[in-house]
Parts: structure tokens; C-alpha cells; sequence
């Protein structure tokens, strides 16, 4: 038994470490060094090179070092037959939320035109309404979506989350289907986006979405680059139908130079960096699962690649 | 019986509703028109003028509009005699503790450097530790700083709360007195301060302080603004001792146009906005207590003037 191991900004004692705590052996092979491939039954993988998941004859699983597997999937020649495992770290949950409670606060509170007035030596008050009053839609109820949801409930906003089959959590008005978007999205002063990329959720996020959400609101998209319509997000901002927009996530990362992005006055560029892979708790993650498999078990969370999440 | 009523900013019918509605009366005076003076029992006022209040020889009760007081005791003749009760509101301990979030999270997760990388096009990711390493510290264990401190805890993060006696919350660390002070600031990435003002919080965050903190750790300052030296912490943040700071509260306010914040690059003004009173829900509150005074009840929290809140 051995395992492949691909991603390239990885630190790899992280890793071996964690694979020899787990008891899953130190055979730890690369591409560049596959060795005798028919004995590799796992492989772990950011970004793996098209075309050389199916050189692996004997792949029991593939483990995705990231929440989402479209850096596996686009790989036309992808092994389909292959199960793969997402990342999922409380870790990353957590920092997730963060994010989104961080920039929720800033439009809520106004803390970006605070930041504008400042470079005009202004000193004024902006009302806000109570927390109660103001209505955060949240895109996904996923692991982070949840969580989101929850700990934005316990700062007292009125949440809402929406996602593809229906999720309960208390206090929380859970929404699901496509029949309810159209409402979920009506309703948002902030609408948080977390939905995983699967074809249904490409460009989700467009002129429609941004003309039925209420005058003044504000998008931030932590999910995927390719579910926000960039277009259309720029004509909400220009005719104000949108007041800001914080993007962590892009179509082409790192998001390139010509992007009207980055002098946007009210959009805030992040660097894909809402909630980065922590390498030792995603090795601890991925060691216990392959550990698990070892003994027969069945790691999880396995993609259903139907939903395509 | 009659009561005073004296603020500049209020929205008179507010007031008028919740008092009428908590059986109050209707008999509201202010200093232009006081009637009879001896008829007034109460004063619920913010920054009355000095050496009116005394002018007043049947008060019972003055009501603070806000969680301080100094804006009543900065007059040399208030009635020592007669007791102040402090502005209690669920809104403002949250409204608070949302500010003290999103400064903890703008600082932990490097938004503010993603913000000038905007500027220059550029995407570099910054690692940061991980939510239960990074230490911060609460000055001020009232009812917002135990608030704060508790949602501190609740995002993970390694929280001390320092107050003058000792309090005791879950899974935070409580120190007490000048003894622990150093070990506070000793062991703050991030300070937060919402200490009241009183002779001993009186220029408390001093050079000393900025010394005996890490090197590259962040100010929140939402207490008041004579608690912070601002030449020593202008002096920290030019030698890199501090790295950012975020100040709500000021020795002036509004901030003089001169003063060498506004354009600081790495200090964040905001205009005295982190807990604004909630006219509402202040009017049902000090309606709720007069009431109780007018029932032969003690009105809370009465502030303790040995200890200055």
C-alpha cells in the first residue's frame, strides 16, 4: 500500500508526520516519483496535472485537500470510479465564519464609509438599523454554511438560509429549491454566498439576482468566482442597486491586474484567503480517514458527484 | 412630580411615548421651561449644563443617557447627593460587542492589509495564527466587557478579562487588580479597552503599556478617550511596537481636524459610533425605572461614586 501525495505549496513533514501517527506508513510517493503505480491506493491532492489520476490502476480513494473538488473535476479524464473525499476541518469552518461575520459587520455597521470619511477628516454618524432589523441570506448550508448561520443568529441578525434540499436550525428560517430563491434573494440586505460550483450554481449570481435584492444591499462571495456574473455585479454597483461587495473568490485567481476589481471604491478584494487550508489539522483530517479506510471503514465526506458536492 | 428632561440629539416623542406608556406622566420640563422646580423629581439628561442640575432641590434620581457619567460629573456642582443611574441596555452590550468583533477580526485576519495590497493590484495571502493563539485581552469587565470577552470565547480566540475586582466567566481568563495588570498587557496581541473612565483609568494605555505588549500587536480603544496617551501610542506605532490601532473614543470629540490620526495609515477612526444609544430602548428603559422609583423601588445600576461607574 502506498499513498500519492500532490500539492505544491505544501509543507511536506506536516504530512508524513501525520501519516506515520495514523499508521498509514511512510510509502509516500509523487508524480514525479510514482514508483510502482499499481501499488498506490490513495491519493492526496490539491490541483492534481490533467491526466495523471487514471495512470493509478489501483486508486481506492482520492482525498481533495480543499472543501471543494472542482481542482480534481476538471480534469476531463478524471477516474469517476474513484470516490473522492472532501476536506472538511472545523478549522476551516470556523475560519470561514469569520469571514463572513467579519464583512457583514462592515457593511452593517458602516465601517467602510467610516474608512472613506476618515480620509476626508469627517466625523459623522451613520445610523444602523438593530441587528434584529437586518436581513443576512446565506447561499449554501454546507458544514460553513451552517455555521454561519448560526453564529450570525447569535449576534442577533435575521438569517436566512437557503440551499438545495431543506436544512433545519433553530432559529433560523431555512429555505430550499429553486421555487424559494427568488424569495431568499428579495429578502437580503446582505446575501453571503457559499454555495459549492456544480453546474446549477455557475453564474447563480446575476443581473436578476442583483435587481430583485432590496435598493442598497450588499453581496459577498466567499463561495466560488464562477457562480458571480462579474458584469452584472458591476452594473448593480454602478446604478447602486448594490452598495458593496466583498469578493474573496474569483473566475481566474490570482485575479488578474486588469480587473476593474481592484480600484473598485466599493468593492473589497481578499486573496481567496477566507478560510485557507490549516496543513496540520487537514493532514490530521485526511490520515484518520485513510487510517479508516485501511481498516475497512468508509471515509467521509464522500463527493456525490450527481450534486457535484 | 415632574421630570427633567435634557438632551440635545433626542427625538422628543420617543421619550414622551415610554414614559407615558410605563405610567410615568406626562409632566416632562427642561431647563429652558422648568416650571416649578421643586416639582421635579428626576432628571434623565446627557451633558446637562453645568450647575443646573443643582438648581434642582427635589431631585431623587439623576438618569445617565448612556452607559458613562462623566458627562454629569465633569460639573463641579452636580448634586453629589443625589444618585446617578447608569443607561443599561441589551442593544448597547451587543451593539458593543459587534464592534469589538469586527476590529478583533479585522486586525487577526489581516484586512487591513489586504486593503492597501488593493491599492497596489496585489494578491499575497498572509498567514495568521490560529483563532485559539491569538491572545486578547478585555480591560473593563462590565456588562459589555463581559459580553465582548464571551464572543471572544465563542470564536475560539484565547481571551483574558482584567476588571478591578475579580469576575469570574467560562473559559476566560479573569485577573483583578493593579497586581495582574502587566500580565495582561504582557500577554495581548490584541487590547481591547472598555474601561469606564474614572482618577485610576485616567491615562492607563501609556507608554509603559505599549512597551510591555508583543511587538506587532493591535489597540481597540472603545472605552474613553482620556484612557489612551496618544502621544505614546502614536510614539508605539511609529517604532513598530504597535502595529494598528482602532479608536472609537477621543480626548476631543469630535476629533480635531488637526489631529495626526485622521491620516495615520494604520489607525482606524470611527466617530464614537461603537455603541450608540438606541433611543428606544434607552426611553423604555429609564421609564421602566422611574416607575420603579415612583413604586418605592431602588433603581439599578446606581452608579458608585467611590469608584467613579
Amino acid at each position: 500500500m502506498a499513498i500519492l501525495f500532490h500539492w505544491r505549496d505544501a509543507t511536506p513533514g506536516i504530512w508524513l508526520d501525520a501519516f506515520k501517527t495514523a499508521g498509514c506508513g511512510t510509502d509516500i510517493r509523487t508524480f514525479e516519483m510514482p514508483g510502482n503505480r499499481e501499488e498506490i491506493e490513495f491519493a492526496v491532492v490539491w490541483a492534481p496535472p490533467p491526466g495523471q489520476l487514471k495512470t493509478l490502476p489501483g486508486l481506492n480513494y482520492i482525498f481533495s485537500i480543499g472543501a471543494g473538488v472542482t481542482h480534481i473535476t476538471l480534469d476531463p479524464e478524471w477516474p469517476t470510479d474513484v470516490p473522492i473525499v472532501r476536506l472538511q476541518d472545523r478549522l476551516l469552518v470556523l475560519d470561514m465564519s469569520c469571514h463572513v461575520i467579519h464583512w457583514v459587520l462592515h457593511f452593517h455597521r458602516h465601517y467602510d464609509r467610516y474608512a472613506c470619511q476618515q480620509a476626508e477628516r469627517r466625523w459623522l454618524r451613520h445610523r444602523y438599523p438593530e441587528n434584529a432589523d437586518r436581513r443576512v441570506s446565506v447561499l449554501g448550508l454546507g458544514q460553513t454554511g451552517q455555521d454561519a448561520c448560526r453564529r450570525l443568529r447569535d449576534l442577533g441578525f435575521a438569517v436566512t438560509g437557503w440551499a438545495r434540499s431543506q436544512k433545519s436550525i433553530n432559529d433560523v428560517r431555512c429555505l430550499a429549491g429553486e421555487a424559494a430563491f427568488d424569495t431568499v434573494v428579495h429578502d437580503a440586505d446582505i446575501l453571503v454566498n457559499l454555495l459549492p460550483l456544480t453546474d446549477a450554481t455557475t453564474n447563480i449570481l446575476d443581473a436578476a439576482v442583483f435587481d430583485r435584492m432590496p435598493r442598497g444591499s450588499f453581496v459577498i462571495n466567499c463561495g466560488r468566482g464562477s457562480s458571480l456574473c462579474d458584469a452584472d455585479l458591476l452594473s448593480a454597483l454602478e446604478c447602486g442597486n448594490i452598495e458593496g461587495a466583498a469578493l474573496d473568490v474569483f473566475r481566474e485567481e490570482p485575479l488578474p491586474e486588469s480587473s476593474p476589481y481592484w480600484d473598485h471604491p466599493r468593492v473589497y478584494v481578499t486573496p481567496h484567503s477566507a478560510a485557507p487550508t490549516n496543513e496540520r489539522s487537514a493532514a490530521e483530517f485526511v490520515a484518520a480517514q485513510i487510517r479508516m479506510a485501511m481498516d475497512g471503514g468508509q471515509p467521509a465526506p464522500v463527493v456525490d458527484m450527481s450534486r457535484g458536492y
